[in-house]
Protein backbone atom coordinates (compact mmCIF):
# COMPACT_ATOMS: atom_id res chain seq x y z
CA UNK A 1 0.00 0.00 0.00
CA UNK A 2 1.02 3.38 -0.73
CA UNK A 3 2.31 5.50 2.18
CA UNK A 4 3.56 8.76 2.85
CA UNK A 5 7.02 9.08 3.59
CA UNK A 6 8.27 11.94 5.83
CA UNK A 7 9.86 14.80 3.50
CA UNK A 8 13.56 14.61 5.71
CA UNK A 9 13.57 11.02 4.66
CA UNK A 10 12.57 11.51 1.25
CA UNK A 11 16.47 11.44 0.08
CA UNK A 12 16.36 7.73 1.13
CA UNK A 13 13.93 6.56 -1.82
CA UNK A 14 17.10 7.54 -4.11
CA UNK A 15 20.14 7.45 -2.03
CA UNK A 16 21.13 4.01 -3.21
CA UNK A 17 21.13 5.00 -6.78
CA UNK A 18 18.29 3.32 -8.40
CA UNK A 19 17.36 4.11 -12.40
CA UNK A 20 14.00 6.22 -12.66
CA UNK A 21 10.73 7.34 -14.68
CA UNK A 22 10.42 10.83 -14.38
CA UNK A 23 6.87 12.11 -15.68
CA UNK A 24 5.28 15.53 -16.41
CA UNK A 25 1.95 16.85 -17.22
CA UNK A 26 1.21 20.26 -18.40
CA UNK A 27 -2.65 21.00 -19.91
CA UNK A 28 -3.80 17.34 -21.30
CA UNK A 29 -0.62 16.44 -22.57
CA UNK A 30 1.42 14.03 -20.26
CA UNK A 31 4.49 11.73 -20.70
CA UNK A 32 6.88 9.71 -18.56
CA UNK A 33 10.41 9.03 -19.56
CA UNK A 34 13.40 6.69 -17.96
CA UNK A 35 16.28 8.49 -16.19
CA UNK A 36 19.18 6.99 -14.45
CA UNK A 37 21.08 10.44 -13.44
CA UNK A 38 18.41 11.36 -10.82
CA UNK A 39 20.40 12.22 -7.04
CA UNK A 40 19.52 14.08 -3.88
CA UNK A 41 21.58 17.20 -3.36
CA UNK A 42 20.00 17.78 0.11
CA UNK A 43 18.22 16.77 3.08
CA UNK A 44 16.23 18.81 4.52
CA UNK A 45 14.13 20.35 2.80
CA UNK A 46 14.75 17.52 0.02
CA UNK A 47 15.81 18.46 -2.77
CA UNK A 48 17.12 16.66 -6.20
CA UNK A 49 19.61 16.54 -9.32
CA UNK A 50 18.35 15.10 -12.45
CA UNK A 51 19.24 15.25 -15.98
CA UNK A 52 16.56 15.40 -18.37
CA UNK A 53 18.04 16.17 -22.48
CA UNK A 54 16.78 19.23 -23.86
CA UNK A 55 14.22 18.77 -26.72
CA UNK A 56 12.32 15.77 -25.25
CA UNK A 57 8.82 15.47 -24.77
CA UNK A 58 9.33 15.33 -20.88
CA UNK A 59 11.75 18.29 -21.06
CA UNK A 60 8.96 20.18 -22.53
CA UNK A 61 6.38 19.11 -20.05
CA UNK A 62 8.51 19.92 -16.96
CA UNK A 63 9.98 23.35 -18.58
CA UNK A 64 6.31 24.35 -19.15
CA UNK A 65 4.32 23.02 -15.80
CA UNK A 66 7.36 23.68 -13.39
CA UNK A 67 6.64 19.91 -11.87
CA UNK A 68 7.78 16.46 -12.72
CA UNK A 69 7.27 13.31 -10.20
CA UNK A 70 10.14 10.68 -10.24
CA UNK A 71 9.27 7.06 -9.87
CA UNK A 72 12.15 4.33 -8.71
CA UNK A 73 10.32 0.95 -10.47
CA UNK A 74 10.26 -2.76 -10.00
CA UNK A 75 12.47 -5.29 -11.71
CA UNK A 76 8.97 -6.62 -12.81
CA UNK A 77 9.09 -3.56 -14.51
CA UNK A 78 12.60 -3.47 -16.39
CA UNK A 79 11.08 -3.91 -19.95
CA UNK A 80 8.79 -1.09 -19.55
CA UNK A 81 11.89 1.35 -18.24
CA UNK A 82 13.72 0.08 -20.92
CA UNK A 83 11.06 0.91 -23.49
CA UNK A 84 10.16 3.85 -22.33
CA UNK A 85 13.39 5.32 -21.82
CA UNK A 86 14.38 4.64 -25.99
CA UNK A 87 10.78 5.65 -27.18
CA UNK A 88 9.71 9.51 -27.63
CA UNK A 89 6.96 10.89 -26.45
CA UNK A 90 6.88 13.11 -29.62
CA UNK A 91 6.42 10.19 -31.57
CA UNK A 92 3.88 7.90 -29.42
CA UNK A 93 1.57 7.79 -26.46
CA UNK A 94 3.62 5.71 -24.11
CA UNK A 95 1.03 5.91 -21.74
CA UNK A 96 -1.44 4.03 -24.32
CA UNK A 97 0.93 1.70 -25.95
CA UNK A 98 2.03 0.47 -22.50
CA UNK A 99 -1.18 0.44 -20.84
CA UNK A 100 0.54 2.44 -18.16
CA UNK A 101 -1.38 3.03 -15.55
CA UNK A 102 -1.27 5.91 -12.80
CA UNK A 103 -2.60 7.75 -9.75
CA UNK A 104 -2.72 11.42 -9.27
CA UNK A 105 0.01 13.58 -7.15
CA UNK A 106 -0.93 15.56 -4.32
CA UNK A 107 0.71 18.43 -5.18
CA UNK A 108 1.70 18.77 -8.54
CA UNK A 109 0.03 17.55 -11.93
CA UNK A 110 2.43 15.05 -13.20
CA UNK A 111 1.44 11.34 -12.20
CA UNK A 112 2.40 8.75 -10.08
CA UNK A 113 3.40 5.84 -12.23
CA UNK A 114 1.55 2.29 -11.09
CA UNK A 115 3.43 -0.56 -9.94
CA UNK A 116 6.27 1.45 -9.12
CA UNK A 117 8.17 1.33 -5.49
CA UNK A 118 8.26 5.22 -4.38
CA UNK A 119 7.14 8.16 -5.95
CA UNK A 120 8.97 11.63 -5.58
CA UNK A 121 6.65 14.74 -6.24
CA UNK A 122 9.18 17.61 -7.03
CA UNK A 123 8.53 21.39 -8.12
CA UNK A 124 11.69 23.09 -10.07
CA UNK A 125 13.80 25.03 -8.54
CA UNK A 126 14.28 28.10 -10.60
CA UNK A 127 16.52 31.25 -9.60
CA UNK A 128 17.06 31.96 -13.22
CA UNK A 129 20.63 33.72 -12.73
CA UNK A 130 21.52 29.52 -11.64
CA UNK A 131 19.05 27.33 -12.71
CA UNK A 132 18.58 28.73 -16.75
CA UNK A 133 21.93 28.64 -17.68
CA UNK A 134 22.28 25.30 -15.90
CA UNK A 135 19.70 23.72 -17.92
CA UNK A 136 20.74 25.16 -20.93
CA UNK A 137 24.37 24.16 -20.83
CA UNK A 138 23.69 20.50 -18.92
CA UNK A 139 20.40 19.74 -19.19
CA UNK A 140 20.86 19.50 -15.53
CA UNK A 141 17.46 20.60 -13.36
CA UNK A 142 17.14 21.01 -9.80
CA UNK A 143 14.13 20.35 -8.06
CA UNK A 144 12.57 20.47 -4.67
CA UNK A 145 10.78 17.47 -3.53
CA UNK A 146 7.14 18.81 -2.18
CA UNK A 147 5.21 15.20 -1.44
CA UNK A 148 7.20 11.59 -1.16
CA UNK A 149 5.04 7.89 -1.17
CA UNK A 150 6.31 4.64 -1.02
CA UNK A 151 4.76 1.06 -1.15
CA UNK A 152 4.88 -0.09 2.83
CA UNK A 153 6.04 -3.40 2.08
CA UNK A 154 9.48 -2.03 0.46
CA UNK A 155 10.38 1.13 2.27
CA UNK A 156 9.15 1.31 6.21
CA UNK A 157 9.14 5.10 6.40
CA UNK A 158 13.10 4.61 7.08
CA UNK A 159 14.73 2.05 4.87
CA UNK A 160 14.24 0.19 1.78
CA UNK A 161 13.67 -3.50 3.15
CA UNK A 162 12.87 -5.50 -0.84
CA UNK A 163 9.96 -8.41 -0.17
CA UNK A 164 10.86 -10.29 -3.17
CA UNK A 165 13.33 -10.65 -6.03
CA UNK A 166 10.58 -8.92 -8.06
CA UNK A 167 10.08 -6.15 -5.84
CA UNK A 168 13.38 -4.64 -5.79
CA UNK A 169 14.66 -1.50 -7.23
CA UNK A 170 16.77 -1.37 -10.63
CA UNK A 171 20.25 0.29 -11.36
CA UNK A 172 20.67 1.06 -14.98
CA UNK A 173 23.81 -0.73 -16.89
CA UNK A 174 23.31 0.51 -20.33
CA UNK A 175 21.28 0.29 -23.23
CA UNK A 176 18.10 -1.12 -21.27
CA UNK A 177 20.43 -3.65 -18.96
CA UNK A 178 19.64 -3.10 -14.74
CA UNK A 179 21.13 -4.94 -12.02
CA UNK A 180 19.09 -5.40 -9.48
CA UNK A 181 18.99 -3.74 -6.23
CA UNK A 182 21.30 -6.36 -3.76
CA UNK A 183 21.38 -7.61 -0.50
CA UNK A 184 22.09 -5.42 2.38
CA UNK A 185 25.58 -5.51 4.00
CA UNK A 186 25.64 -6.15 7.63
CA UNK A 187 26.36 -3.06 9.82
CA UNK A 188 29.73 -2.26 9.62
CA UNK A 189 31.26 -2.30 13.16
CA UNK B 1 44.79 -5.81 -12.50
CA UNK B 2 43.96 -2.26 -13.41
CA UNK B 3 42.79 -0.58 -16.52
CA UNK B 4 42.06 2.34 -18.71
CA UNK B 5 38.64 2.69 -19.64
CA UNK B 6 37.68 4.70 -22.77
CA UNK B 7 36.48 7.87 -21.66
CA UNK B 8 33.23 7.85 -23.85
CA UNK B 9 32.75 4.53 -21.47
CA UNK B 10 33.79 6.18 -18.87
CA UNK B 11 30.10 7.01 -17.16
CA UNK B 12 29.30 3.09 -17.21
CA UNK B 13 31.50 2.94 -14.07
CA UNK B 14 28.95 5.42 -12.72
CA UNK B 15 25.45 4.99 -14.30
CA UNK B 16 24.27 2.10 -11.70
CA UNK B 17 24.90 4.28 -8.69
CA UNK B 18 27.41 3.28 -6.21
CA UNK B 19 28.77 4.95 -3.55
CA UNK B 20 31.96 6.91 -4.02
CA UNK B 21 34.80 7.85 -2.37
CA UNK B 22 36.35 11.17 -3.38
CA UNK B 23 39.79 12.17 -2.88
CA UNK B 24 41.70 15.46 -3.07
CA UNK B 25 45.22 16.39 -2.79
CA UNK B 26 46.40 19.97 -3.10
CA UNK B 27 50.39 20.28 -2.12
CA UNK B 28 51.35 18.19 0.56
CA UNK B 29 47.62 17.81 1.95
CA UNK B 30 45.62 15.57 0.33
CA UNK B 31 41.96 13.61 2.21
CA UNK B 32 39.51 11.08 1.23
CA UNK B 33 35.75 11.39 1.60
CA UNK B 34 32.74 8.71 1.38
CA UNK B 35 30.11 10.45 -0.85
CA UNK B 36 27.12 8.64 -2.49
CA UNK B 37 25.49 12.08 -3.85
CA UNK B 38 27.69 11.75 -7.52
CA UNK B 39 26.34 10.81 -11.10
CA UNK B 40 27.21 11.52 -14.63
CA UNK B 41 25.79 14.13 -16.05
CA UNK B 42 27.22 13.43 -19.64
CA UNK B 43 28.73 11.17 -22.15
CA UNK B 44 31.81 12.06 -24.12
CA UNK B 45 33.77 14.18 -22.53
CA UNK B 46 32.38 12.49 -19.94
CA UNK B 47 31.13 14.56 -16.97
CA UNK B 48 30.17 14.18 -12.89
CA UNK B 49 28.07 16.18 -10.67
CA UNK B 50 28.77 15.56 -7.36
CA UNK B 51 28.10 16.91 -4.05
CA UNK B 52 30.86 18.10 -1.81
CA UNK B 53 30.08 19.62 1.62
CA UNK B 54 31.40 23.49 2.15
CA UNK B 55 33.64 23.07 4.97
CA UNK B 56 35.15 19.78 4.54
CA UNK B 57 38.66 19.37 4.24
CA UNK B 58 37.83 17.29 0.69
CA UNK B 59 36.22 20.34 -0.54
CA UNK B 60 38.91 22.67 0.73
CA UNK B 61 41.18 20.49 -1.35
CA UNK B 62 39.51 19.97 -4.19
CA UNK B 63 38.82 24.01 -4.10
CA UNK B 64 42.17 24.69 -4.29
CA UNK B 65 43.33 22.26 -6.79
CA UNK B 66 40.65 22.06 -9.43
CA UNK B 67 41.13 18.19 -9.06
CA UNK B 68 39.90 15.01 -7.70
CA UNK B 69 39.29 11.61 -8.06
CA UNK B 70 36.13 9.39 -7.88
CA UNK B 71 37.21 5.83 -6.65
CA UNK B 72 34.43 2.92 -6.79
CA UNK B 73 34.99 0.76 -3.75
CA UNK B 74 34.19 -2.83 -3.10
CA UNK B 75 31.79 -4.53 -0.51
CA UNK B 76 35.09 -5.35 1.11
CA UNK B 77 35.69 -1.77 2.06
CA UNK B 78 32.53 -1.09 3.66
CA UNK B 79 33.79 -0.31 6.88
CA UNK B 80 36.57 1.58 5.63
CA UNK B 81 33.69 3.41 3.19
CA UNK B 82 31.61 4.32 6.19
CA UNK B 83 34.27 5.28 8.73
CA UNK B 84 35.56 8.12 5.89
CA UNK B 85 32.25 9.17 5.51
CA UNK B 86 32.33 9.94 9.28
CA UNK B 87 35.89 11.16 10.17
CA UNK B 88 36.74 14.64 9.69
CA UNK B 89 40.13 14.84 7.58
CA UNK B 90 40.05 18.39 9.97
CA UNK B 91 40.84 15.99 12.67
CA UNK B 92 42.35 12.97 11.31
CA UNK B 93 44.88 12.16 8.79
CA UNK B 94 42.66 8.89 7.25
CA UNK B 95 45.25 7.41 5.39
CA UNK B 96 47.46 7.20 8.03
CA UNK B 97 44.30 5.74 10.49
CA UNK B 98 43.34 3.33 8.20
CA UNK B 99 46.52 2.34 6.41
CA UNK B 100 44.82 3.69 3.40
CA UNK B 101 47.12 2.84 -0.09
CA UNK B 102 46.69 4.48 -2.90
CA UNK B 103 48.27 4.92 -6.23
CA UNK B 104 49.21 8.26 -8.47
CA UNK B 105 46.55 9.22 -10.68
CA UNK B 106 47.82 10.12 -14.62
CA UNK B 107 46.32 13.24 -14.95
CA UNK B 108 45.64 15.10 -11.64
CA UNK B 109 47.48 15.26 -8.38
CA UNK B 110 44.44 13.41 -5.86
CA UNK B 111 45.42 9.57 -5.31
CA UNK B 112 43.42 6.67 -6.88
CA UNK B 113 42.68 4.55 -3.57
CA UNK B 114 43.94 0.98 -3.42
CA UNK B 115 41.33 -1.74 -3.24
CA UNK B 116 38.92 0.01 -5.25
CA UNK B 117 36.99 -1.42 -7.98
CA UNK B 118 37.23 1.46 -10.98
CA UNK B 119 38.44 5.55 -10.36
CA UNK B 120 37.97 8.27 -12.35
CA UNK B 121 40.22 11.20 -12.77
CA UNK B 122 38.55 14.18 -12.73
CA UNK B 123 38.77 18.22 -13.36
CA UNK B 124 36.28 20.86 -12.13
CA UNK B 125 34.35 22.30 -14.26
CA UNK B 126 35.29 26.21 -13.65
CA UNK B 127 32.68 28.33 -15.43
CA UNK B 128 32.46 31.16 -12.90
CA UNK B 129 28.93 32.71 -13.63
CA UNK B 130 27.53 28.91 -13.55
CA UNK B 131 29.58 26.62 -11.23
CA UNK B 132 30.69 29.01 -8.11
CA UNK B 133 26.88 30.37 -7.66
CA UNK B 134 26.23 26.32 -7.99
CA UNK B 135 28.66 25.45 -5.58
CA UNK B 136 27.79 28.31 -2.98
CA UNK B 137 24.36 27.22 -3.24
CA UNK B 138 24.50 23.75 -3.52
CA UNK B 139 27.30 22.23 -2.87
CA UNK B 140 27.25 20.97 -6.33
CA UNK B 141 30.48 20.67 -8.23
CA UNK B 142 30.79 19.81 -12.22
CA UNK B 143 33.36 17.79 -12.91
CA UNK B 144 35.07 16.54 -16.30
CA UNK B 145 36.24 13.29 -16.47
CA UNK B 146 40.13 13.24 -17.58
CA UNK B 147 41.00 9.52 -17.10
CA UNK B 148 39.12 6.39 -16.28
CA UNK B 149 40.21 2.90 -14.50
CA UNK B 150 38.99 0.17 -14.06
CA UNK B 151 39.88 -3.79 -12.76
CA UNK B 152 39.78 -5.63 -15.72
CA UNK B 153 37.96 -8.94 -13.45
CA UNK B 154 34.93 -6.70 -12.61
CA UNK B 155 35.09 -4.32 -15.95
CA UNK B 156 36.27 -5.67 -18.97
CA UNK B 157 36.06 -2.29 -20.85
CA UNK B 158 32.19 -1.71 -21.64
CA UNK B 159 30.57 -3.67 -18.50
CA UNK B 160 30.65 -4.39 -15.34
CA UNK B 161 30.69 -7.98 -14.58
CA UNK B 162 31.48 -8.58 -10.84
CA UNK B 163 33.28 -11.74 -9.78
CA UNK B 164 32.47 -12.60 -6.33
CA UNK B 165 30.00 -11.53 -3.34
CA UNK B 166 33.23 -9.30 -2.34
CA UNK B 167 34.21 -7.34 -5.43
CA UNK B 168 30.69 -5.78 -6.18
CA UNK B 169 29.94 -2.16 -5.87
CA UNK B 170 28.04 -0.50 -3.03
CA UNK B 171 24.96 1.98 -2.60
CA UNK B 172 24.37 3.37 0.86
CA UNK B 173 21.41 3.27 2.13
CA UNK B 174 21.97 5.68 5.50
CA UNK B 175 24.48 5.76 8.21
CA UNK B 176 27.02 3.86 6.92
CA UNK B 177 24.96 0.59 5.81
CA UNK B 178 24.66 -0.41 1.99
CA UNK B 179 23.16 -2.68 -0.56
CA UNK B 180 25.33 -4.77 -2.70
CA UNK B 181 24.84 -4.39 -6.17
CA UNK B 182 22.78 -6.95 -6.84
CA UNK B 183 22.58 -9.51 -10.06
CA UNK B 184 22.04 -8.14 -13.77
CA UNK B 185 18.66 -8.94 -15.19
CA UNK B 186 18.08 -11.11 -18.37
CA UNK B 187 18.05 -8.31 -20.94
CA UNK B 188 14.70 -7.03 -21.94
CA UNK B 189 12.95 -8.65 -24.88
Amino acid sequence: MRKAVELRRAYRLLNHGPTTLVAAAHGEARNVMAAAWVMPIDFDPPKLALVIAEGTRTRMLIDASGELVVSVPSVAQAALVAAVGTESGHEVDKFARHAIGSAPASQVAAPLIDGCLAWLECRLLRDDALTAPLAAAHDLLLAEVVAAWAEDDCFDGREWHFPSAERRSLHHISGGRFFATGEPLPRAS
